[in-house]
């Protein structure tokens, strides 16, 4: 099964059904999006056009000139099962069946139908009702959001094609990266334990992102789960605890929902991280994906605002984490260096101050500090700020504002070198400071609140026990 | 007080004592923000400077050419008592004093100070400790923060700076109107209590956001609260209910916090609205400030992708709403103008369909059907995901991917006449999507994920319940 995954996430050349000229519809965005990026070759398949969108059209699977490795179905529902034999004739025996339309809607038979062709020709698939697959390794988006994250460890499994690809602006508007996404819709052949397991070993994902609206395998679910969240973090979101939600679950991608407490139970045996929305999924493993784990529980808060300070200590309290006053040495170290309005029992309120004391020498102070185990950080204002202050736009980052990528380095080796985790936040920075991009480019998240950049601490701290507790 | 905060929020004219040419300082920084889009005349007094940023600088408060109505102090906190002095003789009534370095680093006998040489002089102030104010309704913002966003509804009161402007991008990337921001700080003189008796009656605002580290005057701020909250929804987020939240908002605002639970039991006795993060507090309030209130709880959910309409359920139901299963009669009418693969029960998903029926046609049947109180619309593709996919840019909003803007007028025009509150939620469309950009500058608010459009949808419902139940 891990090379039946690696096949489908890797293809050599793919034959795609379903594209046509007509940009209006799933199959055609797809289809662009695949040969926007994707340096294999992409065979269309159509009966009437010639060229879809430049690219040369066959007639039939039987014409194209090589032999492709992987089949892409955006068809009409009853089409399916012709244009599956077809793929299994001409040899090609991994597929994505993208089409909606089947068990999810009442059409039990027709989905055992492609399930029992699928088998006669030993081909494996993911979906139907799916929206495929993202390899940012491979350069391949067989979705239909046209954003491409860049490369990183994260790697998302889900029932819903949604949240396989539709935070792909959210991923890029963070700097997050990803490794690969898989949909896996109806789950009718390839699901969620085998991609769990897939994910296992491939050297590209350091963590796991999983959507689910129920669980089909519900005990080869728990061993495989258990297993893979001792070696990567995974977290989950579930959806259909609640009547609602079941009903849209079932609709949806047919699945089989159960009562949140069981899930949770689950959840907690399996050692796995529980989202209870999209943006803790994407909060929480942006963090896992990016962070050295925290040996304690013990929070050091650094902000130039008081307001924000206060918010992120009372977020780790409620969360369990600890934001410990600092001993009266390193306390007086940072009074040392600090404006006498500053705050320095912890949360360290730096009010405003030289960049240096804000990036490189109170993080410094608390990187050694012993009593604790990771760090918070509110604020990154860079030049952007001034240049607006001022009406200016064209004004380069080093030697404005005081801040200099010199700086930052020092605070990046600082950070390797001590081993704790940093998570940093703004109200204000986006990517569109440089601050903020040169963190996200070298793997300190920002999170656009301090109290997700806490919770997120709380999750590496709860990861980092449940890990220990488990080995 | 309702006038001396009105005076405060519209003066004339300001004496600025704080900005230098040295860009990194507060004051400097403040300075600048107002004179950039404020039309009255603003004196910065300088001992030594003759131009500050190209404005006439005065040597003392006794030499500037008018009688101005209101001085900003962002001075080292010694000399605050000096010219809070000067300001007095020369007959200025209403200060902002924006300096730390009093009771929340334990100089309580210098607050006194102020407090005394206020009362002698008969000066109204707010502070110290503060960041000022935000006026959008006469263009002046006296905080550090150098956005500025449009007019609306909603009023925002902090006993935290960094709150009362640290937000104004997010309002800005959200598309939110601001009415006024005001920074209590240190409360010495102008407290959160006074704010909301002000906000009472100002016509320009009807949704306060409140952010507080504790209260000060408990009786009375029980009194006004019960009593502005039955007129103008109040949302209030509190900082303090743990012991590092406490020790941090004390050594910040020397605010005296309490125990969750207490004030917990306050707010719900006052008929607030709680936020547990600064998100949510500004979600709630857009909602609120934009939206009719329901009737009822009964949510009927839109949504172009299952796995967010199945979230959007879960959600809603988890906050107390409901999702009904629609009328036979109603699931018919959708059934005759939606593909064979949509979802038609509630959540409906319309999967990929004509933009016409997803923005008006099934907008249309939910609103105009008796057993539905709101709706939560997930999706809003416009033009920019086909530009992306054929690698353009320049294609313009009218007639591409089918939405027209006569289109979403249609749209606007149902939700006035029905009068039932409109959500909208997107991972994907932000502002520079037309789409999503026509929705918030026409009061239709578009949540950054699904989760949160419902949860805000909860918080309308529950002030119309509470309202009711209080009325």
């Amino acid at each position: 099964m891990k090379k039946v995954l690696k096949d489908i996430l890797n293809p050599a050349a793919i034959v795609f059904f379903g594209a046509s000229n007509n940009l209006m519809t799933f199959g055609t965005g797809q289809f662009l999006n695949i040969i926007n990026d994707y340096k294999g070759n992409v065979y269309p398949i159509h009966p009437e056009e010639k060229e879809i969108f430049g690219v040369k059209v066959y007639k039939s699977v039987e014409d194209i000139p090589e032999d492709a490795d992987l089949a892409i179905m955006v068809l009409p529902t009853n089409l399916i099962p012709k244009f599956l034999i077809q793929c299994g004739e001409r040899g090609i025996d991994r597929a994505i069946i993208i089409s909606a339309g089947f068990k999810e809607v009442g059409k039990v038979n027709l989905q055992d139908e492609i399930v029992s062709i699928a088998k006669r020709y030993g081909i494996r698939f993911l979906g139907p009702n799916c929206i495929g697959i993202y390899n940012a390794y491979k350069n391949l988006n067989t979705t239909w959001i046209p954003y491409h994250p860049k490369k990183g460890g994260i790697s998302i499994v889900s029932q819903s094609g949604t949240f396989a690809c539709h935070p792909f602006p959210y991923f890029i508007e963070n700097g997050m990266g990803i490794s690969q996404s898989i949909s896996v819709g109806n789950e009718a052949d390839i699901d969620i334990v085998d991609c769990l397991e897939y994910l296992e070993d491939d050297s590209n994902t350091n963590t796991i992102a999983v959507y689910i609206e129920g669980i089909r395998r519900g005990q080869e679910f728990m061993g495989v789960a258990k297993r893979v969240s001792k070696k990567k973090p995974i977290v989950i979101l579930y959806v259909g605890g609640t009547e609602a939600g079941s009903r849209a679950g079932k609709s949806h991608t047919s699945a089989l929902s159960g009562p949140d407490h069981v899930y949770d139970a689950v959840f907690k045996q399996c050692g796995l991280i529980r989202a209870y929305n999209i943006e803790e999924l994407f909060d929480y493993t942006m963090a896992l994906a990016s962070q050295p784990l925290p040996k304690g529980r013990r929070i050091g808060i650094i902000t130039d605002s008081g307001g924000s300070g206060a918010v992120m200590a009372d977020t780790c309290e409620r969360m369990g984490l600890n934001v410990p006053i600092l001993s009266k040495d390193t306390q007086r170290e940072m009074r040392s260096i600090l404006p006498s309005i500053a705050a320095v029992t912890n949360p360290i309120d730096v009010t405003i101050d030289s960049a240096r004391h804000f990036y490189v020498e109170i993080p410094k102070i608390l990187l050694k500090d012993p009593s604790i185990d990771g760090i918070l950080l509110y604020g990154l204002f860079g030049p952007s700020i001034y240049k607006r202050f001022l009406k200016l736009n064209e004004v380069e980052i080093d030697g404005f504002a005081g801040v200099s990528r010199e700086m930052l380095d020092e605070l990046l080796s600082l950070c390797k070198r001590y081993r704790k985790p940093v998570l940093a936040s703004s109200f204000i920075g986006r990517r569109d400071e440089e601050v903020v991009a040169y963190f996200q480019d070298h793997n300190i998240p920002v999170y656009p609140s301090p109290e997700r950049a806490s919770k997120a601490m709380a999750v590496l701290s709860k990861y980092s026990y449940l890990r220990e507790e488990r080995s």
